[in-house]
This record gives structure tokens, C-alpha cells and sequence, in this order.
């Protein structure tokens, strides 16, 4: 196995240094062919790397920077200005074949900007699109994708996730020929709208994919299929209100046992069995949206990961960039595209 | 207080007169000014009146008809042929005059269709939305609309939804100024499709309505507003991805607390209070969508409701007659266009 390089912007997220350096001298530990390059203030990260035995420090290179993209800065304004932000030169690390991938949890906006302007398409891609992978049941991975990234989707960019998803989840999960339906308001034919109606109609002419129909709400978590696409704005909501409704469940079930002496003292008894099952829905074990279309590999961690969670995003662009992904993607869409033109 | 009646469509639903005429006589029972047209076949029906006490009984009148509309009948199609089934019976007896509003576990798209076409619609508004309760954080009930009804809206139909949805929660909840949100993917203005931001201005320029803004999905069961509008796409897959997590939780919940054999033991003991908690998100203790913007009231069961379920579509339907809230929302929306006209 080769070695493989991840450029890290270290100050992005709620939690900075803090939170990125203990994580990726984790992942160094992990995976013993991984070096990274931090981005961000040295005098910042410097003190979390102290502790760092020798072999994992020597596979850690510092680019520093004291510039930062802010959470709420507007992508075009962080692409203008933020031109030696750690963000960017995390990206720039890519571009310039200094990194195989990198991984940060800033501003998705102004991630997704530098990244499209940085890295370019692959061709045959329009934007970069936000996937993740949700716990269905059991813990089989679900890839839901466009998380947000692109809200308006013609049934041609919704085609275009379908082969990147599944792409995905045959490079990340080792799956065979994914499984691929459509998120739908229902699963016959005539149902939805327009878009999804013509994606259908395309996915069902392409031998390359394994397309499985329309999928409906209630049956994203049921490990049906390994991959769902939908557009941005159904994407988004979808995930956020699954979020909602997973901590409200856990809440009403805290409160409900939280009342009786009886209860109390069992429930308290149970509690460790009860959260290591909540634990398993916790979209931080999750972590790590990847950006597909773009000619490398980028994760977006989520702003407020924990240093575990942290972690999982890295592993994530790893196992990505030793896969090849982006290539993967690329030689995908190009025989899918020449299947179809010919 | 006035007597009022309702037509039930019997025969509706996955179980029929088997669930429809227990759940009718409990209902009954409930509401001492409520009286009941059961519309369907009446040697199916018969049997389940006979444990009915005199006073119940006397306030059941039945409506004799063999024909039903099955499940996977077009709308187009239910509308064309089925003119005796007991769901065109029961809508027809609002029409006449007979009944003050009606309840069937139907086939939607036809209940729909035959609503529209029997019952009219309210002037301004173009065709009815299915709107449903969703138990919020400690049981605060919060309207969704559309629920599928109308799969692609522009932003004057999610107005009719916001003046619809605000007249609801005021009428059923009996809440001052329900908070209306529109369900987006950012709560910022620049946030989500043309349609979601030109309904958000009309908002902003109605006083009438107390308007809060945009709402993400992990915030429709925070309580937080009283009422969430989206289009019928997003929020039938929104309502059915909760479904299915929610039942993912279960899932993994039981699971995880059926290994080990001390665990087993406290799970056993702990069994009633989890499943209360369990019952609380129990779509079935919100049953009842209705369908709005029409000139009578009209109560979508789900298709599998059980008896208790059932009962709570039939008091939906009992109390929205009460409150008359066709008219309530008739006059809100000309009140509304008056102020936007002058």
C-alpha cells in the first residue's frame, strides 16, 4: 500500500486546533501509511503536538497561515478575499499534488466554492454534490445524496448522483453492484414530479447501475438500498428533520424515565446498554460529508464534530483517496456516457 | 351547544366496518351532541351495532350501499365509476346537507378528487391540502402541510397553506397567533428555492398572520412554531422519513435491550414505561389528515388505523365541524386578499 497525504485545515469548525490536531494525531495512529499537513496558526496547533510520539510527529508537516474563512462569510466573499485562509491553502495543498485529499469542517458554502474553482469538475459534472452515510437499520450504511449543495436539480444532475453515489458506496462499503432508487412521494410509476420522473426513465436504461424504483420516506433507514438521490433542498430537509425527530425520540425517553423512584433506579441500571444504542444514531459516528464531482477528494466535517467524530471525516478522506475515488467517478461516468451516446 | 352529524364511510380502509363501527360507537360515547351516518354495507355493519347501548344506537343512522373504491383505484377512475361506493355516499351526504362533515380511511386520491368535485372549493383557493398534527417536544402539536396533496406549489399556494394551516392550529388547539414557519434548508433569507423566498415576502407583508420565519428540519419538532408549510413533496417524504426513523429507534432500542440476560430482566421491567414513551410518537394518537381549502370538512384516517386511531379521526372531523373552521378559514383568506387588494 502506498503512503497517502491529507491536507487538514486545522482552525476550521466551532472548536479549531483543539479539536483537529488531537484528532489527526488519532488518525496517524490509525493508519500508519497516512501523513498529514495541517494548515493553520503554528502557535496554535504547536501545543496539541507535544504529546505526539516520534513516528506520528514525523509524518506531521505545519503550513502555517493566521488566516481564517468565518463560519457565516459568504462563499464569493471567501473566495475573493480569504486568499490565504487555512482553508484554502488546505485546498491549494491538493491542488498544487502536495496532498491526495483534504478534510475540513468550515463553512460548506465557501468549502464547495474554493473547491469547484481549486480542483475543477470532473467533466461531465456541474457542481460538486454533498453526500453522507446514514445508519439504516442494523448499521448498514444508506449514502444520501444531494445533502444541500445544490438545491434546483433537472433530472440530468439528479442521473449524475445516482453513478456518483453508487460509485461511492462500491469504493467506501465494498458493495458489489448498490443498490440505487430514487426518493420519491410514492413508488409507482406516475408519482413525483417531472425530474424524478425522467431520472427514472434514464436510470432504467443504464445496465451500468442498479437501479431499485423510488424509495419513500419511511423506507431510507430500512437498508433496502446503499444509495439515495434526491435534490438539495428534499436532501437537506430530509437528514435535518431525521436529526429532529431521533432527539426528540431520546428526549421524551430520558424524561419518561426519569420519573418514579423505581423507574429511576432501573433505568439508571439500563443506561449504559440504552446509550450505546442511541450512540449508534449519532450522526457523529457518521461523520464526514464527502464532496463528489470534483477532481479530488474533499470530506466536510461537520462544524461541531468532537475529536472522535473528527476522526471518522478523516478516515473518510483516507479510504478515499486510497481508492482512488474521484478517478473511480470519472471512468464511471465517462463509459456510462459513452453507453448512452452510442 | 349544537347537535351536530357526521357521515362515516364505513367500509374505507384496510379493516373496514371491523375498526370503523367500534371506533364509530366509541365516539358516540365521547360526544353526547354527536350523531353518525354510516355509510356502507349493512350486513357487514349490522353486526358490530348490536352491543351498542340504546342512546348510542339511536343516534346511528345508516346509509345502506354495497359498492367500495379500492385502494388502487385512480382517482379519475373512482370519480368516473364508483357513484354508489360508500365513500362518494358519505361526501354526498355533506353535500346535501345531511351530514356537517365526513371521515374515511380510504383511498386519498380519490377522497380528494371526489371532495373537490362534491364539495367544492373555498373561493381563492385552488385545490385542498392534506395537513396532519405531528407530536412536537412534550407533546405540543405542530400542523405540517402539504402532506402530498400537491406535489409541486408555487409561493401563492404555500401562502394558502400558511393562512389555512394558522386558521387550524387556532380553531383545533385554540392558540391566539399561531406561529407559521416555511419549512427551508437555511433559516437566512438568501436560503432556498424562488417559490419558498417570494411566499416568505408575502408573509413578511401580512399582519394578519403571525409569521416566523424559516424553519429547518431539525427544528419541526422543537415546538417551536405551531405551524410548518412546505410543498406537498418535501413534506410527505419529511412526515415519512420521521415514520421510519422513529421506527429505526425502536428497532435498534429493542434490540440492543434484548441481549444479556440482566438487561433483559431490567428491559422487562422497564417495558410499560419505554412503550408509553414509544406510544407518545405513535402516529396513530395523531391520526386524522384534513383536507383544507374545501367547503365542508373532510377527515383523512390512515388506511391501517386501528379502533383508537380511528376514534381520533372521527373527533378531528367532530371538532374542526364545531369550530365550523371552513368558514373560519373562508373568511380569514377574503379578510387577507381585502388587505392585500386595497
Amino acid at each position: 500500500m502506498t503512503n497517502l497525504t491529507l491536507a487538514l485545515d486545522a482552525m476550521g469548525g466551532d472548536h479549531g486546533p483543539q479539536v483537529t490536531v488531537p484528532a489527526a494525531l488519532q488518525a496517524l495512529r490509525l493508519h500508519p501509511k497516512l501523513s498529514l499537513l495541517l494548515v493553520g496558526d503554528e502557535t496554535q496547533i504547536s501545543p496539541y503536538l507535544s504529546s505526539a510520539e516520534i513516528d506520528v510527529r514525523s509524518r506531521i508537516t505545519l503550513v502555517h497561515t493566521t488566516e481564517v474563512v468565518r463560519m457565516d462569510d459568504k462563499p464569493a466573499t471567501a473566495l475573493r478575499h480569504a486568499k490565504n485562509s487555512s482553508m484554502r491553502l488546505a485546498i491549494e495543498q491538493v491542488r498544487d499534488g502536495m496532498a491526495d485529499g483534504c478534510v475540513s469542517a468550515g463553512n460548506t458554502g465557501a468549502l464547495m466554492a474554493m473547491a469547484k474553482v481549486l480542483l475543477k469538475m470532473l467533466p461531465g459534472v456541474d457542481r460538486p454534490a454533498l453526500v453522507s452515510c446514514l445508519p439504516a437499520i442494523n448499521g448498514k450504511p444508506v449514502y444520501l445524496l444531494d445533502l444541500g449543495a445544490n438545491i434546483q436539480c433537472d433530472y440530468d444532475t439528479l442521473f449524475q448522483f445516482a453513478v456518483m453515489g453508487s460509485v461511492l458506496s462500491e469504493a467506501v462499503d465494498k458493495i458489489a453492484r448498490p443498490k440505487v432508487a430514487l426518493l420519491n412521494v410514492g413508488i409507482e410509476e406516475c408519482k413525483g414530479n417531472g425530474d424524478v420522473q425522467q431520472a427514472a426513465q434514464l436510470l432504467l436504461h443504464t445496465p451500468q447501475l442498479n437501479y431499485a424504483g423510488f424509495i419513500e420516506g419511511d423506507e431510507i433507514y430500512s437498508g433496502k438500498v446503499d444509495v439515495i438521490v434526491c435534490d438539495g433542498f428534499v436532501g437537506n430537509i430530509t437528514l435535518k428533520t431525521s436529526e429532529g425527530i431521533a432527539r426528540l425520540l431520546v428526549h421524551q425517553l430520558k424524561q419518561g424515565l426519569a420519573k418514579g423512584f423505581v423507574v429511576r433506579i432501573l433505568a439508571r441500571l439500563l443506561a449504559p446498554r440504552i446509550q450505546k444504542v442511541l450512540n449508534q444514531m449519532n450522526p457523529d459516528h457518521y461523520n464526514g460529508a464527502s464532496l463528489l464531482g470534483l477532481r479530488a477528494v474533499v470530506v466536510k466535517s461537520h462544524g461541531n464534530a468532537d475529536e472522535h467524530a473528527y476522526i471518522q471525516a478523516i478516515s473518510l478522506a483516507y479510504t478515499e483517496a486510497k481508492r482512488r475515488l474521484p478517478e473511480m467517478i470519472k471512468d464511471r461516468l465517462e463509459s456510462i456516457l459513452l453507453d448512452i451516446n452510442s
